[in-house]
């Protein structure tokens, strides 16, 4: 006889992996757009773009499958929230991918013009916000709330770092007409940083609501 | 004997309600947040920003009523299609009620500023922002694929006004450095509006993939 929660248990499994695959996928982007954005790499920056349609195609993939199993197994509580999770982590992975070709898009802006100073805040941020990202999916997998939590609270230190960067590019803005372009385009570049380590929050805050089934820590 | 086709007709009917109040609610936020920065209201500011958790608890209370109508029902295909596509909305509207709060905290930070010109575009870009998610609404309620294809072309006509925008305040940014702060506001204000409009293209978009179950039109 089959017995289904072992189906359950398969099925989910391969969503799991589904999503981490997904997930590694969307960090590549991000991390690629900071690297073509630092080297004016321009193919790099056209490989990020023309990979987003995968990601897409994954995000529905995944969302398919997630109806389909709630449909055949009937899952409930904990199990429905675990659904539940993934199916709103891949629309915050599908979203890290958008910001990664908007990062993209911009390094083909700059492309063409001297660089306004070296890089250091903006790659910190990128670490920041990405190491974020890998925790909370390895929050998800592992079901470790504190790991959740603690790498939730980093978000504060990527906000940090984005109002460093956000008020340096505007004196660089008010004291050089010349600058502007470029400074505002890097303040693009360090919110969308921002909102990346945002999204990541979205899933460790997930995580926490999948395992605790309380809502109250929930900001999304 | 009780009909199942009828028990999900009716309870798909209280989803698209829900949807529709929570889509009021967000559309309303955006509104008054443009209401807000025009009449330098800070109060009504407030307002939009301590609204925001209505929303984010309406989002989960629809997500959860989306999945246990699914297990209940194990509805195939087009109805399952549906509920992905509710599934889907909410989460737009969620980040529209989220941008709408990202304008409340800049009317916030502008309050105490002298303007720095009179307000055309920006409020010209919230009405066709909002009546392009009314029509994705409208089109999804009504099932009215073509108002959907319609409402997804406008989309063009808000980023053109964006880059108009955004062009205009580079002047500003370039000719007076004591307009830099205020003019990249302003900028971001215009990019928030023109998120409003991808969000309700991204309903309209599945709308049309909910009626004709063609992928190739969705561009999420």
């Amino acid at each position: 006889m089959i017995n289904p929660r072992h189906i359950f248990d398969d099925e989910l499994r391969n969503l799991r992996a589904d999503l981490l695959r997904m997930g590694t996928l969307a960090r590549e982007a991000v991390d690629k757009s900071i690297k073509a954005l630092i080297n004016r790499d321009t193919s790099l920056a056209e490989e990020v773009i023309a990979g987003d349609d995968v990601i897409d195609k994954m995000d529905l993939d995944i969302e398919m499958k997630c109806m389909e199993l709630i449909a055949r197994q009937q899952p409930m509580a904990r199990d429905l929230r675990t659904i539940g999770t993934i199916l709103k982590t891949i629309t915050d992975l599908e979203r890290i991918a958008d910001h990664a070709v908007d990062i993209a898009k911009i390094v083909k802006i700059l492309a063409d013009q001297p660089p306004l100073k070296p890089y250091i805040d903006i790659p910190r941020m990128c670490e920041l916000s990405l190491s974020m990202l890998d925790d909370a999916l390895k929050s998800f997998v592992t079901e470790d709330i504190e790991l959740a939590r603690e790498m939730c609270e980093r978000d504060d230190l990527v906000d940090a770092l984005y109002n460093q960067v956000f008020r340096e590019l505007l004196t660089y803005m008010m004291e050089d007409p010349k600058a502007v372009v470029r400074a505002l385009y890097l303040i693009f570049v360090a919110r969308f940083l921002e909102r990346v380590a945002d999204h990541a929050t979205n899933v460790g805050e997930r995580v926490i609501y999948m395992v605790t089934g309380v809502l109250k820590e929930l900001n999304v």
